[in-house]
């Protein structure tokens, strides 16, 4: 990284900026972990604009965005939930709303914020607006007075939420569609252990990753009445030789055409998954154990970092050719890729640089970088259009 | 469409919003054609928050929005390129750039504008920001002393604009990516008189329409060096027993899973095509000669206006069934629908009722509705963050 060309690209910029319209298309977030607060950007001008503190534990956070685009809820590892509000860079409401949580949702109408929580374990829905509690959906008791971890949480279409029991080895699609009380439909039995999931870009499968057992499990949202059904049996931690480093996220699944992408675990390798038939056609030899494996948008290529000890190095797949096209080495600790909504752009969090950098997704060249403290989670507005992220 | 269940939408709001900061993610334009004007809306409040007057001649007007979903800019018939400023509802730039135009497109990196002209025929292109001339690309001479009209403007990855040359039988590709002077690589004996043309959702294929003979002309935005190919001989107005009342819009043209949904001409149908080898598998009989087949975002269903005389009629076709769900009956001149991003609701041009209609596309019930002078197209500001559009 061109420490020159980077400082070109830090613009000194009053915020907020006063009087002066602006609009939020183009705007997003860094999670700075360690110290418990975000960096307000513009992915389009390549500039720090704001930081906004006070966020508590920030491991493993996630955001989603209000349909208008002025607003980011980030989910915190300590049960917080924050709502910022990205024109003035302030905390507009904050509630910590359990001992633990995982990661939330937004929902279709952009009303409704879902939070997964470990302890007590459950969902929680809150108005978007006032952060106020509307449903309380406490998870099944697993026998020690407790209740099921949640995990896995995903908006789908119909003001749904669906989610994933890891204790009881249940799935859940809580129907909002007619108001504050939902519908919640229970599927038991799916598999030992769901431990992360994700809907595809159309909003019409949930695939939960299992824990406790190879293999993953299949709910198609437009058939709910269908039930669940296992896929991929040989995915898994299984028999592997090789010992787990990271556990890959399956949100970040990468869909191209009629082919999805997923981290293999364990393995150095990315497979290559067939739609709709979900069959694996084909296992990609990559530097190290994938994390994400993400599409650029449009689908052409995929980019995939990598786990401990090969996490300063991204490669790119072709998805046409089904090999590894390039390979770069942004620096240690790659946690996190962003791509711009079009595609040209990919913003790369390099924790042990303390820095986010900016590449053009075409030519695969450094544009810049931003200073951030420990960056991990990237989140751009374009976020609040799409389903199930 | 209940008139007193319409008017709890017309909320009034004061416009612009003195120093009120606001999202622009869930903005929107109507075009209000005969007046030469456009209303600016809120698609989540359904609310008609400012009107912009001077357009010029808005017949077939279309729209693209900056990146960060705060300006539009309104491609008019009469060569009028307006940019508008969503957030304070004004005018921000206007030029005059031909006698003659057929809407545009914007770059991937939202700094360029591109207008395909009939008359002086070709492409020009302009800064986003200023609308300052940046490129002239004059299109073939025709024989006559004047130059071939473009049509199918369209923009694909790379910072391409991609458009047909309607009387030299000819599609071009313009590569802007290495700055203001583009690469311009010309296919030629494409197949007589393309007239109108689409980008695939995923930005790899151009698919223009042929006026002078049956069949559509494919494009490999992936493979440009494979040059194009006839596709679906047997789509044109060929030997159809039923004159065109309305030629259908290539532009609306619905991907849902690996299917396309395709507007026949002249006949009372919808095809579907297979992809990715573009090979018809099924018609599908509707109510009249299909203008727009759209699908609602995620794919699951597909929505279909028609000429007249069956203008007051909408259809909703199952993409698993391939079957028409629902007839609906908006009202009579049905001209165009707009999806909100995640496909909730859809927005209904109803030209001779003077309104625009907002329904749940998931009930099909109607929600509400706004006035508007004879409204023709709706654009929602999500257009901005996806390829194509």
């Amino acid at each position: 990284m061109n420490r020159l060309l980077a400082s070109l690209f830090l613009v000194a910029l009053a915020w907020p900026a006063a009087a002066e319209p602006r609009g939020t298309g183009d705007l997003g977030i860094v999670i700075e972990r360690a110290a418990g607060r975000v960096a307000v950007v513009d992915r389009a001008k390549v500039a720090r604009l704001a930081t906004v503190e006070g966020l508590g534990d920030l491991s493993h956070a996630a955001a989603v965005f209000s349909p208008d685009e002025r607003f980011a809820y980030v989910f915190g590892r300590d049960g917080g939930l924050t709502k910022i509000d990205l024109l003035t860079a302030t905390v507009a409401r904050r509630v910590v709303q359990s001992g633990n949580s995982i990661g939330g949702a937004i929902s279709e109408d952009g009303r409704l914020i879902a939070v997964a929580n470990y302890e007590p374990g459950g969902v929680r829905v809150f108005d978007a607006d006032s952060l106020e509690l509307v449903a309380d959906i406490p998870a099944t008791e697993r026998g020690d007075g407790k209740r099921s971890k949640v995990v896995g949480l995903e908006d789908a279409p119909g003001n749904r939420f669906v989610f994933s029991l890891y204790d009881t080895d249940e799935i859940w699609v809580a129907d909002f569609s007619a108001g504050a009380t939902p519908a919640v439909t229970r599927f038991t039995g799916i598999g030992r252990q769901p431990y992360d999931a994700l809907v595809t870009e159309d909003g019409r499968f949930y695939v939960a990753g299992l824990f406790g057992e190879d293999g993953l499990v299949l709910l198609d949202l437009w058939h709910p009445e269908r039930g669940t059904r296992r896929i991929l049996d040989g995915y898994g931690r299984g028999e592997q030789p090789l010992p787990v480093y990271k556990m890959p996220h399956l949100e970040g699944w990468a869909v191209a055409g009629n082919l999805a992408f997923l981290p293999a675990i364990g393995r150095h390798e990315v497979l290559v998954v067939e739609l709709p038939s979900w069959k694996q056609v084909a296992a990609i030899p990559v530097k190290g154990q994938p994390v994400f494996a993400m599409a650029r948008p449009g689908g052409r290529h995929v980019w995939v970092n990598f786990a401990l000890p090969d996490n300063a190095t991204v490669q790119v797949i072709d998805t046409e050719t089904l090999t590894v096209a390039d390979t770069l080495t942004p620096g240690p600790g790659v946690l996190h890729m962003e791509f711009s909504p079009r595609g040209d752009r990919v913003w790369l969090s390099v924790r042990d640089k303390d820095e986010v950098q900016v590449w053009d997704a075409a030519s695969r060249r450094a544009l810049g970088a931003l200073p951030a403290d420990k960056p991990s989670g990237i989140f751009f507005t374009s976020r609040a259009h799409r389903i199930g992220l």
